[in-house]
């Protein structure tokens, strides 16, 4: 597989480990990983640390972003897709858009090179989570309803 | 002036004392806000707390949004936008855009209601502020560029 999703593969165990929304994120470039992350909604109480986000977050101000590539263990939502787009991402590569459609149109609309690996892996980590936890996967995604609090 | 965009400038003017970006933003429901922040580029050395965003974490895990307003004092970029619509935020007010146009139409597009006020306050803080530090205004939104590096 290839190495930079392995690497948000291992963020997303990471965050499953400690009992959070198994979703992982690296950003690369020049070929090497200048910033990891995973989804910390459970972790840190916090709704916009998205894997993606606390990625972004955890790269720093590297100031430029067009010689970057984002891979996120699921396709980005709005949110994380609106960040890709703002910043200047040109290419996200994601394990799994079956779980979740995402934003992919909007990304390409804006220029973005958007590549589904379509990885059974990322899809099994989603499916277990939901199954088990499904209102917290509906608060991510802010797909929360009466019904479901 | 609107208590709650008078609430967003006086985060924005904090921001300003600290040495940030001055856009702040609040969130509000029932008519109370329930969450506040400020850019936070310069002091937390994040790219991604820009106000709407860190207004939003601190408000913490509220679950719903689809009763809430999102108050800023600049129109939302791509990054805030994705943030309201995929959360559910089914109205924005946003103190101005004549300093950047922002995503308006992306989340009207997506239902959401718009509102700019379109208020000298808010232009000027932003006005003097990349007067002075205009690299990072570039930074900020993603538009720095080898000549302003």
């Amino acid at each position: 597989m290839d190495e930079f999703m392995a690497a948000a593969i291992a963020e997303a165990e990471q965050g499953l480990k400690e009992g959070g929304i198994p979703i992982g994120s690296v950003l690369v470039r020049n070929g090497q990983i200048i910033g990891r992350g995973h989804n910390q909604r459970v972790q840190r109480g916090s709704p916009i640390l998205h894997a993606e986000i606390d990625c972004l977050a955890n790269a720093g101000r590297i100031g430029r972003y067009d010689d970057t590539v984002l891979y996120s263990t699921l396709m980005p939502c709005y949110l994380c897709a609106g960040a890709v787009v703002q910043f200047g991402i040109k290419k996200v590569i994601a394990g799994e858009s079956q779980t979740f459609a995402g934003a992919r149109e909007f990304m390409e609309a804006h220029g973005v090179e958007v590549i589904d690996l379509n990885l059974e892996r990322c899809q099994q980590l989603m499916r277990d989570f939901i199954a088990q936890y499904p209102q917290l996967w509906f608060e991510d995604i802010g797909e929360l309803t009466p019904e479901r609090e």
